[in-house]
């Protein structure tokens, strides 16, 4: 795989960004085909009657963060370094790209059985509700090739270096010689993580309805037995809660590691039991603006109050 | 407008279905923009890379009898004097051309507000899945073109005639020098109606859900004050029962008029105390065969008993 910077590309080329969609506790047990990411993002060339130059990934969270990788290797692309949200966000018009006023169709959307759909949307909510009862009723998850774009919009509008970003943060914490202590010291250097909380999962509450993964985690702290944190979530982690306060909201990233080997738990994962940290870090900076809010800040999650800025460690 | 004979067009001329999908009591509130099945059209001749000779109408029946009519004259395309149900029916893999094996994919789908998508399915009862979810997230109705077919495959596989079959009833139905009983014996004589019924309806159970407008008719006869006729319908009428028996059931047509004008009333027009007659008629031909009565016969639509044969006036 080659990792592009956008500078490098011709200006006119075109990008194609994919993704899954869906339910990810779905995606555990409806298996892909293999097929399902060429075919969607060879029909959205198709839609658009051009080739790409380039693939991005939409989200850079979870599964969404290789999906992209393993087509572009297929198609031989190279993939771009960014993404369209600096982190991961549950619906498809939460990106940058929507931020800028770019539309997200043509959209294709595949299941793994065979089946397509190219819609076409007056805007990026109703793509986001056409395309989501579709992948409902494909079975709750879907491979989707969304927002193709030149090379020169995506130069004002992606949130770049992610892709790199990831892999730095992921040398971070599998390197052998640094103990999780440092490394998570690091992290609150190099990225502004904070440690919000250190405990035991003691409950998860989990329903795949809506065509997401909808949530609760509990956990209490082992040191003193008594705070408890809480986490909610629609596929990504929306709210934490210590003690009944906020903590950390929308846009802003609330991520869970496993406190040994902080390998990230993404939320199909959570499970009674787990011995965890979990960490805030600032989002990026077009989020915290009036479009960035509206668009995923607490009150779009249908929470009563307006965005809050991270606390320091506790 | 045009009524076009099948064998009058080129063998290789596309011909283009349109219609109407959803809920027909959800269409008589949100209103169509009147773009929508040219749109449609439009789109599906975008995807085949092919201009339409003809349009066609997909069932014999309510509005889907008549959008087709408008968009052949405002495209100045001729309507081909046929259709693909002898009827009409709720689900769209419910066609001459489903038995025959033809894909009604691709199919478009356009709402009202300028949303559309392209459909392409492993087999038609997907595409009817994939359509219908997508007709309730564009509020419960929309407008389709699909089942694109040239004129050669249309002579194998619609039921030809429909159209002038159809004039020709109305003509007699609003002829002023006839009675509402010698009409009766006409419809009777030359298209095989048996009256099943003459009375009040008392009760009407209507729900507009999963897209579909879906009921139960009570009706008591005013003759003797006693027998009651219960017709179940899910959009069309599927079953009438005559004080718990079953006296006519899918594919064969059970037909609700009014007493005195003998005018059709459809399942979203039923309401209390309208006077009305029920007529049973036979479906064309291949809705009895094993295909056609696997694609709409009872059990299709969840009734534990076989196709019964037409009981004759009673």
């Amino acid at each position: 795989m080659t990792l592009a910077d956008i500078e490098d590309l011709p200006d006119n080329g075109l990008i194609v960004p994919a993704a899954m969609m869906g339910a990810p506790t779905v995606m555990l047990e409806k298996i892909p085909s293999g097929q399902e990411v060429k075919t969607a993002v060879k029909r959205l060339e198709q839609s658009v009657q051009r080739e790409a130059v380039a693939i991005m990934t939409i989200e850079a969270g979870g599964i969404n963060s290789l999906i992209p990788l393993a087509v572009a290797a297929e198609l031989a692309l190279p993939i771009i370094d960014g993404d369209t949200m600096g982190r991961a966000f549950p619906e498809l018009q939460m990106t940058s790209l929507h931020v800028h006023g770019l539309s997200a169709t043509p959209m294709v959307i595949v299941d793994e059985k065979g089946n397509n759909m190219v819609i076409e949307a007056i805007d990026n909510p109703w793509t986001e509700r056409l395309a989501r009862t579709a992948t409902i009723a494909m079975g709750g998850s879907a491979i989707i090739a969304l927002y193709p774009l030149t090379v020169q919009q995506a130069k004002c509008s992606i949130i770049r270096g992610t892709v790199s970003k990831a892999l730095a943060i992921g040398k971070l914490l599998k390197h052998p010689a640094i103990d999780p202590q440092n490394k998570l010291t690091i992290l609150n250097q190099g990225y502004n993580a904070h440690c919000l909380f250190t405990g035991k999962v003691v409950d998860v509450i989990r329903h795949s309805t809506d065509g997401f993964a909808r949530g609760t985690m509990s956990a209490v702290s082992l040191a003193s037995g008594q705070d408890v944190l809480r986490v909610e979530f629609q596929n990504e982690n929306l709210l934490a809660m210590l003690n009944g306060t906020i903590v950390a909201s929308v846009p802003d990233l609330i991520c869970i590691l496993d406190t040994e080997t902080l390998q990230p738990i993404t939320t199909e994962g959570l499970t009674y039991g787990q011995r965890i940290v979990v960490l805030s870090l600032p989002a990026d900076p077009i989020w915290h603006t009036a479009k960035g809010l509206e668009t995923v800040g607490p009150r779009y999650f249908g929470y009563d109050f307006d965005h809050i800025s991270l606390r320091g460690p506790l």
